[in-house]
């Protein structure tokens, strides 16, 4: 990409994908779309002279694709993630389809890096994987068939955002907006709470009743900025001074 | 597919493809939107093993697929036409993008068969048989790099047809919403919150800092559920009885 595009900061994150070919797709599905930023998560096999010659003229994308280990490197530094996924894990998890979502994501960029998470070819995002994602994602797909290649649902996607972001013109982004977490303040947020509620006797951890990730979902909503992760974590310190010490 | 679908109607056409793989790409990118027939104007290859694999579960379309040798064969009983094009052959012609010709293919079907008309890998549509189609579209790609895979091209524009077939793309998705939080539940876990958090010393009564109007914002944000204002209580209660007593 040579020019400065409007979605130059959305990231595509590609969780241990099985095929080069579709590393491949994926990055010409980005660039065509204006798209640069490519993850891979423990990839099968990359570089592969397959994701190459599928990439076709954008082999600067794959050139530049950062190669990680975990999910949670692939987020660190965002403040937004959204992951696909073709089913419900969690019944009761708000989910949106690509559009409703590219709006959310496009205006998500104005504070930060943003990602769009996609899973193995075979079996999607895991449970927990997903859950580190703040948006689930659901393509709209025929109920009877709804096994999209990953490279085409990376187009799919891609699109949405290039609309989204080409019909922002109008789309006043509120400048003030309080700065938001990012993940890895998420995720020591959930971590001291995790602590102090098994410390407490709350969490049993031999019998953890879904607790955790009912109270992920639940801040998840709530889309945590900066200052309320320091007041939650300051509360937990509170109780933990009185209760523990 | 074995269902009737809103799209039985539309038909994808494929002219002169090069690659096999593509054809198969095709296939599976329709069936995943609720399309099922594919017809083919001088393939370079069909059969080919290679189309069948990258078909995946749509070997059914392929299966049905028909093989022609012109283009104006394959339009031959639709009553409209659109063609994909990369570019604007004639500025006359007037050329919408995939939302705006989804709109108008669906509306087609109301009168007959309709037709979705992609072009060759290399070259496209020519100009001829851009001629045979009422209405050319137009990818908004990056217009640095405006080259989508066919397959990927098919997926984009049969999810589109698919968004307009269900209503504009603005449906929800049907979920069965957890019950949410009573207005006296909800002031009933801030009451506990605030009695808790004065308790462990986070908040001083003589200085508040603004604490609980942030902490009723956040929690607003995510709109709370009755089983979530349990598990926030819960957690209170645990935390005040090792705190407190």
């Amino acid at each position: 990409m040579n020019a400065p595009s409007p979605l130059d900061r959305v990231r595509v994150v590609l969780a241990r994908p099985s095929h080069p070919g579709n590393i491949g797709a994926a990055a010409r599905a980005m660039k065509t779309m204006g798209l640069a930023e490519l993850w891979l998560v423990s990839p099968a096999s990359f570089p592969d002279p397959v994701a190459q010659a599928r990439a076709s003229g954008a082999g600067d994308v794959l050139a530049a694709a950062r190669v990680v280990d975990t999910l949670a490197a692939a987020l660190a530094d965002t403040v937004f993630a959204a992951g696909l996924t073709a089913r419900r894990r969690d019944v009761s998890l708000p989910c949106l389809g690509p559009r409703a979502a590219a709006a959310e994501i496009v205006d998500w960029r104005a504070r930060g890096k943003v990602a769009l998470v996609f899973g193995n070819e075979a079996g999607g995002l895991t449970n927990e994987e997903l859950g580190l994602c703040a948006l689930p994602v659901t393509i709209p797909a025929n109920p009877e068939y709804a096994s999209l290649n990953l490279g085409a649902a990376v187009q799919l996607m891609c699109y949405e955002l290039r609309m989204a972001a080409m019909g922002e013109g109008v789309r006043a982004i509120a400048r003030h907006a309080p700065e938001p977490a990012t993940h890895d303040e998420i995720e020591g947020f959930f971590g001291h709470l995790e602590a102090a509620i098994v410390a407490s006797g709350f969490l049993d951890p031999a019998r953890p009743r879904r607790l955790m990730p009912k109270l992920r979902r639940l801040f998840g909503r709530a889309r945590l900025e900066k200052e309320e992760v320091a007041i939650l974590r300051g509360i937990l310190a509170s109780f933990g001074t009185a209760g523990n010490k």
